[in-house]
């Protein structure tokens, strides 16, 4: 495979994906924060299914980062990426500053409600608002014919869809499974925090949240059965459970028995914070 | 001249402006709530300067109006208005309802600081927000190659200019000046509201502001200048004044002598509220 082009300024972006455009190639996106995994090279592989062209943005957004979260830590290796992105076969790394997303005097703000509010925006007010914002900018800047987003950020898959109907933002989203380890650990960048002893832990998470959603398909009380979830992970060795809960699938609105549902949850091992969701199959 | 298309869904709008691309044309917007007067049609004749084809929407946008505010008496006279379009050669006429622009389910709202920081904020805490949002959602859905706005909503200009610039939105955002009666009143829907008695007083308000910008250029002290034109407005016949300031004249901060300025003013005369604004020469 061809490694990608690099590009760091909008400028450049948008003449490249002009380019392809004007040769009538179909561009996908698929953004990311960088310290790629299986899961985003299956995001890759899913958007060269859709389209001609693949681009990566490659952007640690400061903005969807509370002032105590781990963004001075958040996990950053460039040549690794764009080795995995070669690998890939993806065509374009869109890895622009700091600076050159947001220049001195940025002073706007999207806030999408709906399926933001609750859940992940319990535990972290603005992270929204900075995915919203910065995904808008990144469409706005490449204009990709469609998207393709990781089902294990589930909420912000659901913003992300409402963002792009509310705002008329042309741009299709696909929702990508999730990829797990065999142990059915969902991949995420913050992974890499984890030691062994804590690898074993985290790899429990899946296992409870799919008990719990077949347990709750088969007719179980949905607080027990949420609150038991809870029990279940401190039990297996986290030290805290911000949320699991149990939702419509596309609005995350109260979930209905009988209707598409979505379990999720976010727990704490030690100083690393850890989401994941499954299905509620419907009967 | 040929009558406008009117359309009045969002796909058929994208479906028009792609052909005129795909036919090389260059397609300018000038985004409007209807009640069209001489000052609208300066801003079509400036739109048709830019491209060869202009698009003008009418659209009273709900989000834009506190409860408290005029949105059900606001004048509406689409055939009077799809007239004067005519008559000055408007290629399109954009037409939404509001369950075309905020369908059931609509959630999201971009607010955009700096500029949009105090004057019309401090009396219209909402306004800005709503008008972000639906320009916002006006350009995504039509795609031109540039929009034309007056200065008579100065600070909106300043505000719809910092929305595209932190946005990325791809639209050239083209000043236009303010059309004025004989008198010097700048041409306002709103202006139909008032009576011949109140147009007397009403036709005072740029005499006095282009005089305190006048002594201001001249070395007035700013705080005594502004404080003697709210008085003269009072003086005038103007029931209350509610902002009478000295800005700079892009990012609406501090107004520094020497600097290019704005002085801007929002007044009231009975239950009509005025707006108005002159550059401040900066020598």
């Amino acid at each position: 495979m061809n490694a990608p082009i690099v590009i760091d300024s909008v400028a450049a972006l948008r003449a490249q994906v002009r380019d392809w455009r004007q040769a009538g190639l179909k561009v996908a996106m698929v953004p990311t924060m960088g310290a790629l995994h299986d899961g985003h090279i299956s995001l890759v592989r899913i958007a060269l299914e859709q389209a001609e062209r693949c681009l990566v943005s490659i952007f640690v957004n400061p903005t969807q980062f509370a002032p105590t979260e781990d963004l001075d830590k958040y996990p950053r290796q460039l040549a690794r990426d764009l080795d995995q992105l070669r690998g890939a076969g993806a065509h374009l790394a869109f890895t622009p500053g700091v600076s050159e997303m947001y220049p001195s005097g940025f002073a706007s703000k999207i806030s999408v409600g709906g399926p933001s509010r609750g859940l992940e925006t319990d535990f972290r007010p603005s992270f929204f608002d900075g995915v919203a914002t910065v995904v808008a900018k990144l469409f706005l800047q490449a204009a990709p014919d469609c998207a393709v987003f990781g089902e294990k950020d589930y909420q912000q898959l659901c913003v992300v869809r409402q963002l792009c109907r509310d705002l008329d933002l042309p741009v299709e989203i696909i929702g990508a499974p999730t990829v797990r380890d065999t142990h059915g650990l969902a991949m995420s960048s913050r992974n890499a925090y984890l030691g062994e002893a804590e690898l074993d832990i985290a790899r429990k998470l899946n296992l409870v949240l799919r008990r719990t959603a077949a347990a709750l398909s088969a007719g179980a009380d949905e607080a027990t059965a949420t609150e038991d979830a809870a029990k279940a992970l401190v039990s297996a060795g986290f030290q805290k459970v911000d949320y699991v809960a149990a939702r419509a699938s596309v609005t995350l609105g109260p979930w209905q028995r009988g209707h598409d549902g979505r379990l999720l949850a976010a727990t704490w091992l030690g100083t690393t914070r850890l989401i994941d969701n499954v299905e509620i199959p419907s009967a």
